[in-house]
């Protein structure tokens, strides 16, 4: 089969890789329908993060049960199926704690498993699915074409923007202010409106993505960053700050501006991949009473917490993808990432 | 009349100082009937936080309200009541929000106000209050002597404990860790067990304390510290560590302490004065999901949540005043708690 792997900065290639084979009784085999690339997989495309060795890469695909060892029960060859960016077997304490991105058999995409058997990573033909009772989701019936984007969408940043809202305790009648309008910002927009915030405040200025916010719920736009962001968003705010904001960027920068925006007493909600940067500043948490809470989303049970809304049309996640390619162009995705010609692109094996 | 004026380290003397007279038509004239030391006070008593000239100290205390000014309509002169450690108006969009502690108009015991009037300290024989209306809330007739203590505990350490159990979210059957064993962490056990918390651990190394600790609801007591503590808290809780941890010291090692005793998912709040140390690791709870709230606590409005709970003598919250001195007597007191002979102690004026 086909699949992509990672070379080093700014050079990934689909190459011909050997077909994913069952090794433990949990595994199963998945033909990938759609997979796509994430913001994070910039990181090593960009050599923030060194790619030591060339290796596979991607986290976030829907695709068809092909075959299932013999101990899986709850998914059946012939499903269309969905997986979270990660790895888990969805039973032991902390996947019972819906914790499941700390799951104490937890995997990666593109890593290996306990024997050191590889671990495909998602942008390919095929994958190799470990623990595939605790992993997959299966979607009943044969979903719509249409439907497609939407169903990868909660494989991560679908459920990554609505991680960031449960973690803000995002509710009725809330004002929420969102840092960053890459797909999981979006995304995070989409989960505020979902659960009844009143004012959505996106930061963006960029007019494609200014308009999608809107779509998704939006009420204000703010272009302008930094301490003038900030006021402007006391402005909006009886001039204390949003209830909650949600950091979906992961710079320093970022988590700066969202706790400027917060009101004393409200949540910051982050989900962006902390990328360096000083930490969180205690005597202004302490001051402000500002509760920060986040981190690795635990899409697994968002996937069945959103999916019936998905299915029933009412969630468009899907239209944080803007580009489609078919997989043997997968490079051309990743520059186009690269460059901000795309905010998400869509991958077809 | 007498109040209490620090010096420098080490070095508080009771003084004769002018009486408090109305200013403002918001205004009420108190006598204390009593007051306390607390923890933070220990700082500047300590040379920690430098005294660069005499100022008055003290910012709990209890008593009877002898004069009001022309604007004040909810305290009566008569009336027995409690002031928070903070003033407050009880009115702007903070205190709205329950952030009393962020009052737009918000004056500190012991400093002045926007004209420039001193403001007494708790630890003498009478206090002018600012915004009585907002600050003090009275207590409904007349209390027993021996609900004194628990009633001057809501002025601050009670309330204060209890903000660390809301901030992390405790609730019916979770599993808690007090780190701190003093006047501040032994009320959050209490808290945590009147909220509902089924196992409570307590970080502990004082004999008294532990046993007053099991008094007010801990099932168990750690004196282990480090790594150690947390694998000790890890035995009891199935392996992954506890739901909610409440950190009531401030200093970087409770709060590694706290973070290495949280479960995934679960919550750290945090009421101990960030006494410096290095910031909140972000890749730490970004990988753990672990949250993080709390902060100066917002007691004002906990004394009318609790005040029904004490006066009917369900909440012993007394109990931490272990010593009771007269005021002329408050250098005494300073010693003891410097010098860890007491927990907390109790000033009649």
């Amino acid at each position: 089969m086909r699949a992509t792997v990672i070379y080093g900065e700014r050079d990934v290639r689909l190459e011909e890789v050997p077909d994913p084979e069952i090794h433990e009784p949990g595994d199963a085999i998945v033909r990938v329908v759609a997979a796509c690339i994430c913001g994070s997989d910039l990181w090593p495309y960009r050599g923030i993060r060194p790619t030591p060795k060339p290796r596979r890469i991607g986290h976030e695909m829907v695709g068809v049960v092909e075959q299932v060892g013999d101990a899986v029960s709850r998914v059946s060859v012939g499903d269309f199926v969905i997986a979270p960016f990660y790895i888990c077997d969805n039973t032991c304490v902390n996947c019972r704690n819906g914790m499941t991105t700390s799951c104490l058999n937890g995997l990666a995409w593109g890593g290996t498993d306990e024997t050191g058997a590889r671990i495909d990573g998602c942008q390919g033909e095929k994958v190799r699915v470990p623990f595939a009772d605790g992993t997959l989701v299966a979607v009943p019936g044969e979903p719509d074409a249409a439907a497609i984007p939407s169903l990868l969408a909660l494989s991560d940043v679908c459920g990554t923007g609505h991680h960031a809202a449960v973690s803000a305790g995002v509710g009725p009648g809330a004002s929420v202010v969102v840092v960053g309008d890459g797909a999981v910002g979006l995304s995070a927009v989409l989960a505020a409106k979902r659960v009844g915030a009143e004012r959505i405040i996106a930061m963006s200025r960029h007019e494609d993505r200014q308009a999608l916010a809107c779509d998704f719920g939006a009420t204000d736009v703010i272009a302008e960053r930094g301490e003038e962001g900030a006021e402007r968003v006391r402005e909006l705010t009886d001039g204390i700050g949003a209830d909650a904001v949600l950091e979906c960027v992961g710079t320093k920068e970022s988590m700066d501006q969202a706790l400027r925006s917060t009101r004393p007493g409200g949540r910051v909600g982050f989900v962006g991949v902390p990328a360096g940067g000083p930490e969180l500043p205690m005597q202004t948490l302490f001051s402000t009473n500002i509760g920060v809470a986040g981190g690795m989303a635990p899409v697994r049970g968002y996937i069945e917490d959103l999916l019936p809304a998905v299915l029933a049309g009412d969630y468009s996640a899907g239209r944080v993808f803007d580009s489609e390619l078919p997989l043997d162009r997968v490079a051309e995705g990743y520059a186009a990432m690269d460059e901000r010609r795309a905010i998400k692109v869509l991958l077809r094996p």
